[in-house]
């Protein structure tokens, strides 16, 4: 799987075990639920801001993203 | 520290471990050594896909950029 398609998919699946809607984790991270959506769908090749960003709404390590 | 702070950081680390040049890095994650070397100073906040040649190019995981 490529790298934009598993880091979507980890978004996803990390947002969800957190009963995060897309609505709220664009609101904690400054996106906008469009490109939120983008990203799950491994659609992004997101940067190390976005990333970071992502990371602190969901209140993670950014490491977590990498792991299986 | 910011996050392309800390991964510059981390890269350069992770580079000079291997003793592995910033050429051959280079070279190896098909990247140019000015960009590598941006990269290793915290000034570019690279991709995902960048991320992926990073690490490939290192023989590592990409969660080995993020632990400490």
């Amino acid at each position: 799987m490529d790298i934009k398609k598993e880091f979507g998919k980890r978004l996803n699946q990390l947002r969800k075990d957190r009963k995060m809607s897309q609505e709220k984790l664009a609101e904690l991270s400054e996106l906008n639920r469009p490109y939120i959506s983008a990203i799950e769908q491994g659609k992004r090749n997101v940067s190390l801001e976005v990333i970071s960003k992502l990371a602190q709404a969901l209140d993670i390590e950014i490491k977590q993203f990498f792991e299986a």
